[in-house]
């Protein structure tokens, strides 16, 4: 297209560069003004009003429909429909501002608007009189300046009539987009949360967030209860096939555990049950059919696919949630089979929804690993079943990142280690699993095969310090770590080894693949992002050393943590991102592994050492 | 503005005048040429797709969102988004010709465009592979070109694992605008079927109508169950605020009375009642909440409001209706606390939600009485408690239009009626009513004032067959119509002259009084609209004689049945009507009646015969 610049002018000696074809709200946005859109541009809402004169398309139906014609006279426009044509002016009316928010997780961020799902307003009501004989609702809608399209369920319909007895010249609206979800007397504005929820194979987490400012007020883990049905999704699928009632009991124990992590962050936090609004949840296709009651049958058979793969607003109680009974759990959508809602929470989590001119790769290390490739306006996906051993499962001592847990470890002479919280060891989280096997490798311990080796085959110059620590153990010899009181012994395995290959086999040979299809060498990415919620961060040179990760520049590496339930929590907080995350599922394209004839070669490849 | 004509060229030699500014679609809806456009055009459904070329406003956002870069290239737009502003060629796909159909009802009739909320679309569904990683849900709906922004209640997606493994190559959506409602295997496309419930204060209409061609398939009426509380909205009101569970026991009484009807329907039509999907609920504001359980509380107190006005989407068992369990009963929207959406729904039967130019008045007569006035661009309603005469409640023996009931009368020397369905004479319903009153008024048996004389003050021109026709009654003179086998007489009492008085004055106040309001005498009136479920028609002339309506040009009069009925058919088989009754409930200006200082001594004056 030709060289079309114009410019908008914003008044006060202030102006932007634009080009014609783009709206208000595009031209503001890419400049950084941010101006209030809870519909996301979509002309529904009505929200974005601008007073603008100059070169502009003509009125939309959208902009007839939600301005009176008075407004439409005076220059009244509606941002994300007023389309740039040649030099504008407008004003931005000081009450479109939104305020910024900040979602720090380990030490990663994403700045994004406040635009939450759900928004409490206040409405000051006086008593309704005979010239006015229209529902009380709808006394309530105009006082308030509501939602022309406000849609309202029967249930908060049926507890409307006592609460409107109980008002008396002032109210609360709770909304989730059109949608009047609650009206509570006075003015409780201030009360309003939400809970993200990381359904993990292996790890449940929840994260009470504030809806007011984004701030997370308190987090709880839990092993997913579904574990006493295996560890990985085949067995679980494999579960709600062959047992009678098999789909129920998993369901079960998924809102089991969902209920203990709600009702730790809810005690932490001090906040009553029925002032969280919202729940945006994330988890793989697999444990999100399951928690739904939806069977997960066609996940285990060709070609794997779910049966639900769209983002779906459901009832709380179906995701065992005891919140607002009128709040709806946003569960994020799935991009296929084996890369779900989990992955496009991490998507969100490391701005890989968004083409910033680099080429980033993000591992999401879980008990199924994703591998997500941000490339131009290409994002590619595959996954690849690590297992759980990052999580602790299957893991002799294994534990989540909890207090206690072993999260580094230094083979210096003697063993040195931290623990979270600097308590007393209890066992190994997953960057601690990384440490000690790569520290091990080191030294010697462990062979390029992943043998440990024995006492006498050590080399000479092995410390004494460790070959103390080399014990024999009922599979092999055994490493240990920690020799608490009561005989509470930390230590790893020759199993232990043999599940952290497995694990970091399948990572490594996920990474090298998609890397290939894309036609890239590791040394091409500007970004490597990791994944992920084991502990702190994994130790970049160890992961390296054990060739879990490919070898590069160890600045570009970044950690974010827990990307899927940051992901979760964004969609708490940004309407933009629910519909960027809808858009990701949509369009990502998605690398088969497991049936490229390559992959079963490259994972054993990839499960040896490379010290 | 100035004129600012343009030419629309549909190609093959046609071509249509219209104007710069209006949509598209709206040129080619003004020109009676129909095109497919379910979401009513607001630019959310992409099924408008037209191609056009020459002088039109810029692609929208919704068109940006709605069609891919390549079909905007082509020339691709969205009808209801594209402006005209010049010469415009365009070409109108076949497969967007939507069908009309002509919804009858006691010979008025109104045309509409075939756009029932719910459709069934039937979908070719291959075998998904291994490079259609995406959901099954998706696939099905990509396969059937279904809606871009589709979304699914949860209870679907439980359901749909077991479905799709059924459907093999061919299977039918069953959607509710963007929402998935049902997937049923093979093609089902034929059946699909729609509920109109007109729940009145005195009686209960189903209407069972065929949502591929709006017949109406069956019909069927009953006593509402609610009358053992009392006969008018007010008692209702008591009950459910002075007994204990009265709120409960009145909307199971409801509730009762809808199942009864819709049984009876379903039945007579041979139709199972999982293939009724959708349905549409019509009452007065008092009904509508004790049907759905809101408390009515507020409707009778100061200033009379409901707690519900807009329209609301209920699930169908909370309407007493076993239906599809994924339906959603579409309860009209009302104006008033007392006028309500059966008055809605009257406006679209009677087409008074359009400005024809002409000015049209509306009488809907049932227990309440809902007075509607279009005057160019303003639409004026106001209510008045007519009481039940009219549908036989409380008129001895009176009934419902039913079978057997006397419909007409003449007192021709001797007493002569005819009942409907020329069945022996079981009761009077309130065309018959309307008949006998006015017939012996005429001829002198009835008094301006009302009072029924003996006979011996009866003039003595009045013929033998009709004095012997009077008789003594517990509460003064009885006329007898009919004297049945074992007893069965059908006779109208004193008492029941004043039910009528009553129930005549109230209506004829009501219409005076929104005349005057609005400046215009019966004559400035265009059309006269009768509107209620009594019978077939009431005599013109009769009515006039008692002073029920006002004495103009009888061709004026027009009758179109049961209104509110109608209404809810309409809503059923057309979203662009549902729109506009949304649009006349927020926008008609309502009369408060009752606290216009003239209204009671109107009243009482016009309870008086002017023979």
């Amino acid at each position: 297209m030709a060289s079309n610049g114009v410019t908008v002018n914003l008044g006060s000696g202030r102006s932007l560069s634009s080009h014609a074809g783009v709206t208000l709200l595009e031209a503001l946005n890419s400049a950084g003004v941010r101006i209030t859109a809870p519909c996301g541009g979509e002309g529904t809402c009505g929200k974005c009003r601008i007073q603008a004169s100059g070169t502009l398309a003509p009125v939309t139906p959208a902009e007839r429909q939600l301005l009176t014609p008075e407004q439409l006279q005076s220059g009244l426009r509606l941002a994300c429909q007023a389309q740039v044509q040649g030099d504008v002016d407008i004003s931005v009316p000081d009450t479109s501002s939104q305020p910024e928010m900040r979602i720090v997780e380990h030490g990663a961020a994403r700045e994004i608007q406040a635009e939450p799902a759900v928004i409490k307003c206040h409405i000051t009501v006086p008593e309704q009189t005979l010239s006015q004989p229209y529902s009380r609702l709808e006394h309530l809608s105009r006082c308030g300046d509501l939602r022309a399209d406000l849609v309202t369920e029967l249930s908060v319909l049926q507890r409307l009539p006592s609460i409107l007895d109980s008002v008396s010249g002032s109210a609360t609206a709770v909304m989730r987009d059109n949608v009047l979800m609650a009206v509570e007397s006075g003015n409780t504005v201030d009360q309003c949360y939400g809970v993200a929820i990381d359904l993990g194979t292996t790890t449940v987490v929840a994260s009470l967030v504030d809806l007011n400012d984004g701030r997370e007020l308190a987090r709880a883990a839990t092993v997913n209860a579904q574990t006493r049905f295996g560890h990985d999704v085949v067995s679980r699928i494999n579960t709600a096939l062959e047992q009678r009632d098999g789909l129920r009991q998993l369901q079960e124990a998924a809102h089991e555990s969902i209920a203990l992590v709600l009702k730790q962050v809810l005690t932490e936090a001090g906040i009553p049950s029925e002032q969280v609004y919202d729940a945006a949840l994330v988890g793989n296709s697999t444990m999100a059919h399951l928690c739904l009651g939806i069977h997960p049958g066609s996940l285990g058979r060709m070609p794997y696919v779910s049966t639900a793969g769209p983002m779906l607003l459901a009832p709380p109680e179906s995701t065992g949630l005891s919140i607002h009974p009128e709040a709806r759990t946003y569960v994020l959508p799935s991009i296929a089979g084996f890369v779900g809602a989990d992955t496009v929470g991490a998507i969100l989590a490391a701005s890989l929804d968004e083409d910033d001119g680099r080429t980033r790769l993000l591992v999401d290390i879980g008990t199924n690993c994703e591998i997500v490739l941000r490339l131009g306006d290409r994002l590619l996906v595959t996954s690849t079943p690590a297992g759980p051993a990052f999580e602790g499962a299957r893991i002799t001592c294994g534990m989540y990142a909890a207090p206690g847990a072993i999260e580094s470890v230094r083979l210096d002479g003697e063993v040195g280690y931290r623990t979270i919280g600097d308590q007393e060891a209890r066992g190994l989280c997953g960057s601690g699993l990384v440490d000690i096997s790569a520290e091990l490798l080191r030294v010697g311990i462990i062979d390029a095969t992943g043998r440990m080796v024995g006492p006498d085959e050590l080399d000479s110059d092995v410390a004494k310090g460790l070959r103390q620590a080399l014990i024999e153990h009922e599979e092999g010899m055994a490493f240990v770590l920690h020799n608490g009181g009561g005989g509470g012994r930390v230590f790893l395995t020759q199993r232990d080894v043999r599940e952290l290959q497995l694990a970091k086999g399948a990572i490594r040979s996920g990474i090298d693949l998609l890397l290939e299809y894309a036609g890239l060498s590791p040394d091409a990415l500007d970004e490597f992002i990791v994944a992920g919620g084991f502990g702190s961060y994994i130790d970049k040179h160890n992961a390296m050393r054990l060739g879990m990760l490919p070898r590069l520049d160890p600045d570009k590496m970044t950690f974010i943590g827990n990307g899927a339930l940051v992901g979760a929590r964004l969609a708490l907080l940004s309407r933009t991102l629910r519909r960027r995350g809808e858009q990701v599922a949509r369009t990502a394209e998605h690398l088969q592994l497991a049936h490229t004839p390559d992959y079963q070669m490259r994972f054993s490849e990839s499960m040896m050492f490379d010290p």
